[in-house]
């Protein structure tokens, strides 16, 4: 990551904290972490204050953060956040903000208790994620080599589809491509679900062998550290009437929901244009989570594209596309794509083919 | 997981909390929550009272909490807190404790807030990681499990080890492999390093081409939802007298430190048994990290085989024994067992060899 991108992500925070009157931010979570000093390390805390930035790690990362970190570096043995308070006893903070739903409440009281009496802990929500929301470029061109290296795994995997697989062999298969291809690792446990099972959006791979019928495989890289989601679905066998209906079904749900997305509008009206294609169909009911979600250090990360998300999408969000219909005993079919929000409207980055694939 | 095994768990926590007089205990992490209900899902709390338990969950897991959950299922559409309250609400529980490291502040307050005003919340910590701490014969035997198909998927990947391999590539053969023995997943990100990258502790597998000297690797599985964890050294090309000394030193320090385990003394006693040895090699600086760490539904669970750890050991745990010497810009050398405390001592789960592997 360039040591300027860092710093201007790190000041666009600033900005932020000074106008909201606060003299520091301890950014504990550690997506956030990464966002703003690059550190790839499991264990480290940054302190924003007005001025400058202090990160915090153990003797464990003490090499890695000097090449990984442009910002000061304090490595300390033992716990960090007393030192972490100890740094802002030094530079005498008085409001201090901390991310709510990230700290756990012990680590808030620690915090807290060794604060001075005069300083204030403000409870934050949010800022780093939503500055994440917006990807520059560099990000969004992490975004599209994860997407690639994810679909050349996945024709690769399906290639090497057997009849006596189990579905989680074809899991395995598709975690070993993703990985030679040079990814860091999977973005998320591999869905591979055959038959009845395909029903489950949360599928894990069992030791099931693969069944005729509809097969659906849900997989992600992580390519410098970035995110790319996909789902498409195959036919063991040719399709039945029913399939190929849900199928067709799924498809406009998915087309349509692409087709609404551009910056200006609500998120819920890119869901609300797949729901409103399955309802047609008479499977709204079948349609049981959210059109898509945000992606980039994270595999889910801001925007939900759901329901009720007012949030407006804007030109350089990276999100996933991916209704679904699901019928309990019958199976489910689901389609996805990320995509790139634009200037005009956006960019279907995943490659793959979205026809429904006979093997 | 055999439901009596599953209630007991739950009763010996009902003993301690009638005895520290609360009402309820709110389980909101999710490696407790599996513990005492056998779920296996990412979503799930579980409320424990003095006369039964109850288990709250999402939607998308109803089919499947149906099938693992022994005690009262309550599945709930949105968020699961302020149900939790409503819970706690009806059975008139006044003093309710709750995972104070594991819950968030922001959870902590949506608790807090819903609660009636003259019950109180209790912060508890390690209530239930005390329990997990001594391993079940049907834990040990899953961890035997995982540890045998770990070092099974560690002898066939590096058959495949060729010279022009990058490190990635030669993760990717290990979690293929260990995939496709039956493992759910991985238990860590495999760590693969050569050369100058292996004195990095927590070295992530890069795309750099295997180099001529030491080789670590850092594997584990996840076997029936229990961890294994294992480093061993290989050599490619013939190590010089610098990589065979630390070799050697750390050699001595886990063969020492394994010596020591036995019940009744101190995590730290242990610690030191290996830390003296690497002193006497002048090498007391160059280990970075602890001992050890106990293992199970976690990859890392208590109790830390550390500097000042004072748990004393006890039948039944499962630790990690795996001292360390790391000098920057030459090299690191890491051995590490998994190992089951016994009534006499210990037993080294770990079958593959401790040879410095010359490739």
């Amino acid at each position: 990551m360039l040591s300027n991108e860092l710093a201007a992500r790190r000041q666009l925070l600033q900005r932020n904290i000074q106008a909201n009157k606060l003299d520091a931010f301890v950014v504990s979570f550690i997506s956030n972490v990464r966002y703003l000093t690059g550190f790839t390390g499991s264990n480290g805390v940054v302190v924003i204050l007005s001025e400058r930035a202090v990160f915090f790690t153990d003797p464990r990362y003490r090499i890695q953060a000097a090449q990984e970190v442009a910002c000061s570096v304090r490595v300390v043995a033992g716990p960090i956040l007393p030192q972490v308070s100890a740094l802002l006893h030094r530079v005498k903070s008085k409001r201090v903000g901390f991310e709510k739903s990230r700290m756990s409440f012990e680590d808030y009281q620690i915090l807290k208790d060794s604060l001075p009496m005069r300083s204030s802990l403000e409870p934050l929500s949010g800022w780093v994620e939503r500055q994440r929301m917006i990807k520059s470029v560099e990000e969004a061109a992490a975004i599209r080599r994860s997407v690639q290296l994810n679909s050349k795994a996945f024709e690769e995997a399906i290639k090497h589809l057997r009849p006596d697989m189990r579905e989680s062999d074809l899991a395995a298969e598709i975690d070993y491509r993703v990985r030679r291809h040079g990814a860091e690792a999977s973005a998320f446990e591999t869905i591979v679900a055959t038959g009845p099972r395909t029903a489950l959006p949360h599928a894990r791979p069992t030791a099931a062998k693969l069944v005729r019928g509809l097969l659906l495989v849900d997989m992600g890289a992580m390519v410098d550290g970035y995110a790319s989601d996909m789902t498409r679905m195959l036919c063991l066998g040719r399709p039945n009437a029913q399939m190929r209906e849900m199928y067709n079904a799924v498809l406009d749900a998915q087309l349509a929901a692409v087709d609404a997305v551009r910056p200006g509008i609500e998120a819920q009206v890119v869901d609300r244009a797949a729901r409103s294609v399955l309802s047609k169909y008479g499977l709204a009911r079948a349609f049981v989570h959210s059109t898509g979600h945000g992606l980039g250090l994270q595999i889910h990360e801001p925007p939900r594209v759901g329901k009720k998300e007012k949030t407006p999408l804007e030109a350089g969000m990276a999100i996933t596309i991916e209704p679904g219909a699901y019928i309990e005993g019958v199976g489910g079919v689901r389609i996805e794509d990320t995509v790139l929000v634009t200037q005009k409207g956006c960019e279907v980055l995943t490659p793959s083919s979205k026809d429904l694939r006979v093997v």
